[in-house]
């Protein structure tokens, strides 16, 4: 077989995205962008994200650098590190903003037209939005694999090892750190642009719509221009700086335990299991762009046939992907063996789970069901117990999540050894179980070029509706982007799904690189022994008897309590910060209402850039300290508590990371949606009581599923990354 | 030395504490009960509490008579249970019951003659509820001691195994089933006082404080008497059944451990080792009544005398019991060898955690400290950010009990094998230094006698204010209620902090039962190996090896997910019971203020018994999923995860768990105080918008501290207990 070229279908791919991706730009760029009044509020949006971002990245470049510096020192003189993770590193920082930048600039370009295209038809405010969305899905998948690809020849042109078999582990490894970088800088941009944008929303929603009843988005409310800049530095930038990490990770990862795990094997065996997941993800690439033409309706559609037409865009995609990765693993691992249909069902497995993961998430927070609407219920009798009944909702909703992800853990594992239940603990079938759990992750995301779009576009339809509200448009424009926002919501719950899913099963796999990477810096000192066996022979499970990795392990269980901690902290300080800056935000906006005259009926106009400013400065400031904590809690960890440690922090901060994740997106999900089940008319409708207690809800909400309970996702990740990456100063430095 | 001395004196200190909690109840009983109408309001408090631990009782009893005939099923049917368990699962549930309706019995009787005496100065206040807290405390630590005195006399004289170390293993592992009717028995007191307590609160609070601007326990409220039968079924009953779980927990898995560790020393070495946790518990007990006796202030003392006098009490009696500790294992363990103070100073870990854990949640949670102050400065930008602020808070406060627990965890284990590091994770320094770590909670559990004295006083002072404001007494016997009231949740917080931290330290201990039961599982077939060792002599190495429990093992991690995901459902179930319920009081005062002419104006009574039937009807209907699910989900995973999955369960658990359980806890205690310190006259004071807003973070808190945060302790060690019951059943059916 042609492995090169098989290869080489992979940079293909991404190229392939990435163009489309620039004519679906294009395309959007030629839309017009309104009347005046509109093309002066998208401005003012534009602009204030761009300063924005860049001073994000003016802070996040100084840790970028202070933290290559260090891997430099511990590689280049201590040698107690691989010499390319600093580029690495860098790399992938780099490329993780990039994708976020692309997709925000795009968002910022694309809700002044997709407002404008609303005006003529719903349709076409959602070809414009939708295409704009698919720019960011596109953007994400296409930088991910060219980045991938480079890295691969790259490294394969330096890398020198004694074997073929050595080499190939090398590689894979280093590239992890690549992986490390795409955290870092998602998590600065999750915790930054969840602070900024929140800490607006919640300020213009407690004066604005709590204390004076003007609606959303009102161009009379000071905080409206950074709340609508906050949705693209948040659920734009942020998301794409996100997913673009979690494609990469479980990519990587994958690759990883394929070199490790058939390194015994033969370096053929170990290059088809890198090959699989790029491959898996290379047509996955081709399936979105083809998904994304099917999201055509006609003249005159209504909501339910959108719905339907992106339903089917997003099954269609995911449908295909799972069957071509029967014929793609046919292809790479050959049908002599069982190999090909049992990784296949290991996809499958985690594709049914991220289904269910997002088929449970709208059940538990679509008004369209009962649990929300008994939400908006308990709003008869107050605020108190809207929390109450939205805190008790969402800890609810963690079970069907977390026994799809049961079930998918023990059957991708299962399924990739052959269902061998007698010796599922072997250490050959141990390295092929966990490659199923890796492989099932990258099945997930596979499809994220379309899943993207349609979580992305959602944000554009909402910045489309600020748009018509502050440029003062017909009613009916609102409402169609309301619409919008509304599908965007329900569509991107199944790309929700499959992002939490892949993320567990992704930090799953990282537990298993980190024991590999453990192994390698053993084996820096020539001739070392792993549980007496020669470090390069020493497989994961001698690893973890060397450093007596035991559940009953004191350093172990301690680990554990401080990886739940962990989740927990970085929850609070995240959620502190969006309480203190949104407190600012209603200082200022009261007093902008008190002294400027005429600001409420209209004729004064308010200090837009004073709300700008306070969201820019307690975003700066505030994200420093939580991702901080992120990577410096386990290298300190490491050096304390050691190997075994490490790995209970990795899993008390997986269990527990996971879990609260799930409870603080749908509780606030749910929230949200309780308080436009009442706005329809339920319960009183508008500035009724009811509603006013459903607003409480929603605003605590806000900060719950788009600031704290994303950024987690990335957490869990982070932590086991900066493991994996300071793997050879924990073997070094080991005090317990 | 003379074993048999020793250990009788475990049985006369279990008598000397309940002849002190005869004679106090004596004295109590002996005061003046007030005017006519204190006594008509004690009367309804008193038979609305009995009733409902009447009701409750009914439904508990058939739930334990279910289980033990299931359990006498596979004891004699299959075999595959010891014959014990059916008796000592139902004297573990009776006992703890026993406790609960005790301390609740003299609560009822003391809070009308607190108020009466409050009526004449504070310090005879004082006096009256601090002795009846002191019942309930001496009660729960003498009852404990007794059972297991019994427990031990009777299977001594019974049990009949082929070596003295055998039988020694056999029955302290018997005596945890007793352990595990105590916790059935505690969740469902903690769930259903817990849920009747807070829907009566919440609704009361609701519609009373914040539609109605009515004072707190405002005769004219018609849910003012549940909420008050509510604090004494819940705060008193359920606590009263939680720390005698906790206190016989902690010493049957300390003398479990012990008998195991030293199965291959000798059987004295064992002895010694069982011995050990009940001397400590002895001397505590006395210590704890004599410290009980330093308690006294002079006539006319302020309210920080008060204050001192009572942390000199407890902290003179935590001194004093560490000291004695080297005292008593010099004598047990002789001082030939290092065990005496090796395990003394595990011990000393263990009151240093439960200190730090104590002052921690003071700093976090009183408003004499800047968190909670900030937290009430967040009411001025209202009600959201008053929520948002307190999580963020109570996230955060989780950082420094972790810490102190993780501490305590390695200290005291590495403290009990001389810090012989190198060796950590042999199979006798496992053993014993899990010991360590389990003696180290009965230390921090020993003077419970005083401890929970200082903390049953609260509720008896809130509702001796209660009883003042009902009978509408003078003005200042309620401010001397308050005093006290606000007095006994500081002191409270030290022995919150012990409760907590030993419940983790406990929690593990039963980790390494669970194991242990396992190997006795197994060892039931005749000739049976374990990892290729005769069953008898396995270490828990050679069961963990034998059920490949390892870090890797994806049941392993599976069950880390489902034991996460428990901590978050049972608060979900209990936090939607309690927002169900309240829900339905509003709607009947609601009703009752609109139909009851002359209400609100006290010319018309209220219908107090409605609102006493639905609190009653909603904790007899709601408690039974949480805790039946608690009892169900560990034995489900063991059949089809295996012992590896419950590993993973109970691991699982026990991080998340603790975690949450300290945030549920934390986050509720400051909201409550945030609104106290808005109510002594903070941003506007009583009534003002920034009183309106702490009053729902006040609400939402009721059932984050009373309800779901202190039930998850329970659920932790209940989770444990089962698995380690069903041990027998698991061996013998494991799907994985």
């Amino acid at each position: 077989m042609n492995y090169d070229l098989l290869f080489y279908s992979v940079p293909a791919a991404s190229i392939i995205a990435l163009v489309f991706a620039f004519i679906f730009f294009r395309q959007m760029k030629k839309e017009d962008e309104g009347t005046p009044r509109m093309r002066e509020i998208a401005q003012y949006v534009r602009e204030g994200a761009m300063a924005y971002l860049k001073q994000q990245y003016k802070v996040v470049v100084v840790v970028f650098v202070i933290l290559a510096v260090f891997f430099a020192i511990l590689a280049y003189v201590f040698h107690i590190q691989n010499p390319w993770v600093p580029f690495a590193f860098l790399t992938g920082g780099f490329f993780s903003g990039l994708a976020g930048f692309v997709g925000m600039k795009t968002a910022t370009y694309a809700s002044g037209r997709t407002a404008n295209a609303a005006r003529k038809s719903l349709n076409k405010g959602l070809k414009v939005a939708f295409r704009s969305g698919a720019v960011m899905g596109l953007t994400v998948v296409g930088l991910g694999l060219l980045d991938i690809s480079l890295w691969c020849v790259l490294l394969n042109f330096f890398v020198d090892e004694a074997t073929l078999a050595q080499k190939l582990v090398t590689i894979t490894t280093t590239m992890l750190t690549f992986g490390m970088g795409a955290s870092t800088q998602a998590l600065f941009a999750r915790v930054g642009g969840g602070i900024y944008t929140k800490a607006a929303d919640v300020g213009a929603d407690i004066v604005g719509k709590v204390e004076s009843d003007l609606p959303e988005d009102d161009p009379r409310n000071p905080a409206t221009i950074a709340d609508n800049v906050g949705d693209n530095v948040g659920d734009v930038a942020g998301m794409g700086a996100d997913l673009y990490e979690s494609y990469c990770g479980s990519i990587l990862s994958t690759m990883a335990l394929g070199a490790s795990a058939f390194y015994a094997v033969s370096p053929e065996m170990q290059f088809k299991a890198i090959l699989a997941p790029m491959l898996i993800a290379a047509v996955g690439v081709v399936l979105s762009v083809l998904s994304i033409f099917t999201i055509r309706t006609k003249e005159g559609a209504g909501m339910s046939q959108l719905l339907k037409s992106m339903s089917f865009g997003t099954n269609l995609a995911a449908i295909l992907s799972g069957v071509a990765t029967f014929g793609i693993l046919a292809l790479v691992f050959g049908t002599e063996t069982n190999m090909w249909w049992q990784l296949s069902c290991s996809v499958i497995s985690g594709l049914v789970a991220g289904v269910v993961i997002g088929k449970a998430t709208e059940y538990y927070t679509s008004h369209s069901y009962k649990p929300t609407q008994k939400l908006a219920e308990s709003s008869q009798t107050g605020p108190a117990t809207v929390i109450i009944s939205g805190v008790g909702l969402g800890m609810l909703s963690t079970a069907i999540p977390v026994i799809a992800i049961v079930f998918a853990i023990v059957l991708s594992y299962l399924f990739a050894i052959g269902f061998d239940v007698e010796n599922m603990m072997t250490a050959a079938n141990l390295a092929q179980g966990l490659y199923g759990v890796a492989i099932a992750a990258v099945g997930m995301l596979s499809t994220l070029g379309i899943t993207l779009a349609t979580d992305a576009y959602g944000p554009i339809a909402d910045n489309a509706g600020g748009n018509a509200q502050m440029s003062e448009l017909e009613p009916e424009v609102r409402e169609r982007t309301d619409v919008l926002d509304a599908l965007g919501n329900t569509t991107a719950a199944t790309g929700k799904g499959f992002a939490i899913g892949s993320a567990a099963l992704t930090a799953l796999a990282l537990l298993a690189s980190y024991i590999e990477e453990i192994k390698i810096a053993i084996g820096r000192t020539a001739g070392a022994l792993i549980n007496g066996v020669d470090a390069a022979s020493a497989s994961i499970l001698d690893v973890m008897a060397e450093y007596n990795v035991s559940l009953m392990n004191p350093t172990v269980l301690a680990g554990v309590f401080i990886g739940a901690m962990m989740a927990f902290l970085f929850c609070g300080l995240t959620m502190n910060a969006v309480g203190r800056a949104a407190g600012k935000m209603v200082v200022e906006v009261r007093r902008q209402f008190h002294e400027i005259k005429g600001i409420l009926t209209g004729e004064g106009t308010p200090d837009y850039k004073r709300c700008v400013e306070i969201s820019t400065k307690a975003a700066q400031k505030e994200m420093l300290v939580p991702s901080l904590i992120a990577i410096i809690v386990p290298i300190i960890t490491g050096m304390v508590l050691g190997v075994a440690g490490v790995l209970g922090l990795l899993i008390g901060g997986l269990g527990a990371g996971f879990v609260l994740a799930v409870f603080m997106a749908n509780s606030g999900g749910a929230w949200d949606n309780a308080k436009k089940y009442v706005e329809e008319g339920h319960f009183g409708g508008k500035n009724s009581e009811c509603h006013h207690a459903t607003v409480v809800g929603d605003t605590v909400g806000d900060p719950f599923k788009d600031t704290s309970g994303p950024s987690l996702n990335i957490l869990i990740k982070l932590m086991s990354m900066v493991s994996i990456v300071m793997a050879g100063l924990s073997v070094a430095i080991e005090i317990l």
